[in-house]
This record gives C-alpha cells, structure tokens and sequence, in this order.
C-alpha cells in the first residue's frame, strides 16, 4: 500500500484506507485531530527545547534518526484535517504566501 | 511567482525564495521553525475548543473561511522545517505509515 | 470579588463563581480546558519564537505589558483543570519535584 | 526540602534551589520556559484527544493517575517563567479576571 504513496494527494488517500481500516473515523472530527496534530508539533518542540539556535540546525544523530517521524505525524494529521474539512493544501498554501507577500513586502 | 505553486517541492522553492528575500533565514532555525509551527498549530486548536465533536464537523462559514489559512502556516512552516533538516516530507510519512501499520494492526 | 484572590485557593473559588455566573460550566471539561490551555500557552510561545535566548531575557516594554495576560491565562485554565479533576495543585507539584529530585540527582 | 512547599512562594523558592543545584539557570531563559510549558500542556491534551466531553470529565484510574505529574510539570514551568519575568503570576491572574468581567459580562 505505502509503495504507492507519492505525493499529497496519493498520502491521502491511503490515510483514508489506513483510518477506515482500523473503524477510526468517527474519532477524527476535525477537534480530535487538532488536538492530535499540536501533540505532535510539541514532540517536535521538545527535540529543541534546551538547544541553542546552533544546536538545533545540526541535531545530534540520534534526533536526526528521531525528527522524521515527529515530522511525517504532523503532516498526516496536517492532511487528514484538510481532508475531513474539504481543504485543499496546496491551494491553502498558495493563497496564504500571496497574502504574506501584501503583508510583508520584499526590500527593494 | 505562486501560480508556480503546485506541489510541495515547489511549495518548498517558493518559501526559500520568499524567506531569502527577505533576509529572514537567520531566523528560521528548526528551533525556532517548532515554535512557529506550534503557535500555528494552536490557532487550529483555538478554533475548535469550545465546540463538540458534531459542531467540529460542521463549521461555521466564518470559521471555514478562516482555518484553510491556519491549515497553510502550518504546513509552512512544516515544509520550512523539513527543508532545513533536510527531511523528504513524503518518505517521511511514507515510512511512518508503515510501523504504524505494524504497531496497530487492521482487525481481520 | 477579584480583591479577594490572594492565593491558588481563592483564585480557584473565584474562578468557579466566574464560569457559573456565565452558564459555560458545561463547556468547561477536561478535554476542552486541556485545549484552551495549550491555546493560551502558545500565546506565550509566540512573544519568543523569534527572539533570541538574550532577547528573551530583556523583553520590550510591550512584551513586558502583554505577557503577564498570557501568563495569566494560562494559570487560569490550570488551576480550572485541576478543579474540576479534583487535583490538588501543589501536593501534585511537590510530589513531581521529589520524583524529579530522585531522577536527575544534583552534582556533589 | 519538598516538605516546605505549601504556596506558590514556596513553590517558587523550591524550584530557584532546584534549579540552581543542578547548574540549570542558563538554559531556564523565557524562551526556551515558553517551550517547555507548552511540551508539558501538550502532554495533558495528550491525555484528552481521542475521548469525548463525557470521557473525559471520568479518566480511567490510570490516567487519573497521569494527569497530576502533567497538570504539575505545567505548573513548574509556569511558575518559573513569571520567576524570571518577574511577575507575580496572582496578582497577574487578579488582574486578567476583571478584565474578562468587562469583556464577558454576567448575564442579569
């Protein structure tokens, strides 16, 4: 199943047979699953939480071998709330960096 | 320059380009990324916690018009994050899926 | 009323007289005060995510007046999470401190 | 030493030592608090994030017994950073409930 999983749209979908399968979609409200995606971003938080600026942009390997999976966490319950809630990520995206470009213009 | 924006590696170009033009790489150490991550991951969890799984389910037209915008900080500075610790967000999730189907295997 | 919060205790009564006097006792549930905990917390997140380990120790005068509020917020939903769980704020801190003592020894 | 703890200001004093003994300070900066509170306040949604409202208002004996170490460590961190920022986190508390009594005025 997972050889399959090649982009946004493909990691979708096989979170949507991933969740279906085990009869856990009527735990994924979209307030469960922000509850579950900022449990995630904090476990990235504490791999940084006593390092220095320097320290954390080269991370010993033990957290290098760690960090993947906090990250892949937080992008597949990132995913499964755009899909509960019909949105479109990449789109989401395009329209906030649009807005962020009005907001904070470039110098020069 | 968005209009270019259509999956995540190029996600991950335009937010290098957005972030070198305005001088802001300094900052976004994966210390720093982890906690702007989780400030934004916050905001979702804000606009959920008053309300009950069904309410979750259907959101107001003024909460849905305001959360694809948290949706895409998060995935920000999720991409921000994985391209400074060089990560493959989809190997990533793709290799997360696979012990997670190990660790919680589907009945029957 | 608030002339008499003096202490965690009086805090506490001050706080059950609050949330009954506005009828939100029935949103006020461990899974709910968890969220808007965190919430609050991350308010306080975002004041340093791009500051220095320096600059977080010499906040501007602006930092200065908006972070007791965050603080604040933040002790509030505590001290309500502990009320309605029936736990025992500082029993609970002492007995984590001496958990902590016996984990992470002091030197000589 | 623990068994002096009976107040936020001893509280407080009791981790000044703690923290001191084990040469702890330099990192104790607000930022890198701000961090750490919000890892332990992630802990206590942890806790709540796949039940419902009713669940949640009736842990299981074994979270029961969790949730006191968590709700503590978010208390420890809160109590550290308003050490550090010099705020008095009661009278911060004080002043934040009148300003909700204006915002959320009680009903009749």
């Amino acid at each position: 199943m997972n050889s399959g999983i090649h982009d946004l749209a493909s990691l979708r979908d096989a979170l949507r047979d991933f969740v279906a399968a085990r009869g856990w979609r009527v735990y994924h409200t979209p307030k469960n699953l922000a509850m579950a995606l900022i449990v995630e971003a904090a476990e990235l938080v504490e791999h940084f939480q006593w390092a220095t600026a320097e320290e954390s942009l080269a991370p010993s390997p033990e957290k290098l071998a760690e960090v993947p999976d906090e990250v892949a966490d937080t992008l597949i319950y990132l995913v499964e709330m755009a899909d509960v809630l019909n949105i479109d990520l990449i789109a989401a995206a395009r329209d906030k960096i649009a807005k962020n470009a009005v907001k904070y213009p470039a110098p020069g």
